[in-house]
């Protein structure tokens, strides 16, 4: 058995990758990350995913760490979450500056800690317009890096395993659905009411996926 | 004028850092971060620094970070510190799990928020044998790798700057003298008594620094 440790928002793709790492047999630590998002919603529903999969999980306090990042729709509660396709420009304020590779080296930090084979991440093809952190020459990168950084640290095989990162939403959405995942208990919208807005970036990508895998989309949605 | 985000410790390396990039004419933002050390009496020192250089300063609070790496004499009250050489195998448990790297991604999320042109940290060729994460091939390779995080976001010549990575602890004695960095406003010791124990890694290489550079040390030992 591999350990593994997995960066889990509570967002259907974090969701679906720890159901898939448990169906292949890892042994499976969750984490996530409070880094002042507008809302706690999304850290709910992965404490959800945890207690479900039976899994150790931590949800590690870097609140001080966005609010010197600043400046994101995703963490200010003064810009207005902008409404409409997600790939479009005016998405660019969604991005908290270097998120993932922060959220990454933490965990590369976890699993040295823990002796784990692999660190996982949820990245995927529908996030590369706008997310530089999330394409593959990133991923590839940071894999040679943390190899580097953690030289004779841990476990010699650790690294970086990223299985939706050429796959598109919609291909999410299928293999979440052929494992069962309960979709219902994920959250993707970026505004903070009691059930999905129906009209931020994450919701129209959402629905879409759902509708290109032809799934049906349990979802309750605003609009 | 270009901006540097230097991560200043308040150890006698990095206060060098900062001294030598406004030296330089950059304009300096420090940031400075609350990992749960044993004791919080370098951070103080970074805060002289800060004053001194007139220059803004963030102290970042990753406590919970520090808490989920555990395990290492640096932050764990029950692992005691280590006396003499900071080369020698027993130093292994003063190693927090990937810290340079974390350090360095929330850096880079400052540098991106801030425009800043530089992200500079003071690691050097005395920490090689131990911590793979200050080596140069590190360096690059995390260099390489932020040059794809960020790309398309913050200024585009960002880069990652270690003047000291090829010089020994001495050198930089010799670089913070021709500056006339106080060094009796540095602190190494992993100790936190009033003043340094002189028997702690750092105080003996400290010490070893100094004397190897023909420079009076200002500092006051307990042994």
């Amino acid at each position: 058995m591999s350990l593994a440790i997995a960066i889990v928002s509570g967002g259907l793709d974090s969701v679906v990758l720890a159901h898939q790492l448990k169906s292949e047999g890892h042994d499976l630590h969750l984490i996530s990350f409070d880094y002042g998002q507008r809302h706690a919603r999304e850290l709910e529903y992965s404490r959800l995913c945890a207690a479900r999969l039976n899994a150790p999980h931590e949800v590690i306090d870097i609140r001080a760490v966005g609010r010197v990042l600043g400046g994101s729709a995703l963490t200010d509660e003064s810009i207005p979450v902008p409404h409409g396709h997600y790939a479009a420009p005016s998405m660019a304020i969604t991005i908290v500056p270097n998120r993932n590779a922060i959220f990454l080296t933490i965990a590369y930090g976890v699993a040295v800690a823990r002796n784990a084979q692999l660190v996982a991440t949820a990245v995927h093809s529908g996030d590369h317009f706008i997310y530089p952190d999330c394409r593959e020459a990133f991923v590839k990168s940071f894999d040679a890096m943390q190899r580097l950084a953690v030289e004779g640290c841990g476990d010699a095989g650790l690294h970086l395993h990223t299985p939706f990162v050429d796959k598109s939403k919609a291909d999410i959405v299928t293999a979440g659905a052929a494992l069962n995942v309960p979709f219902h208990e994920t959250w993707s919208c970026y505004e903070g009411n009691e059930i999905h807005c129906g009209g931020c970036g994450t919701c129209v990508e959402r629905k879409e996926a759902f509708a290109l895998a032809g799934v049906a989309d349990p979802t309750e949605y605003l609009a």
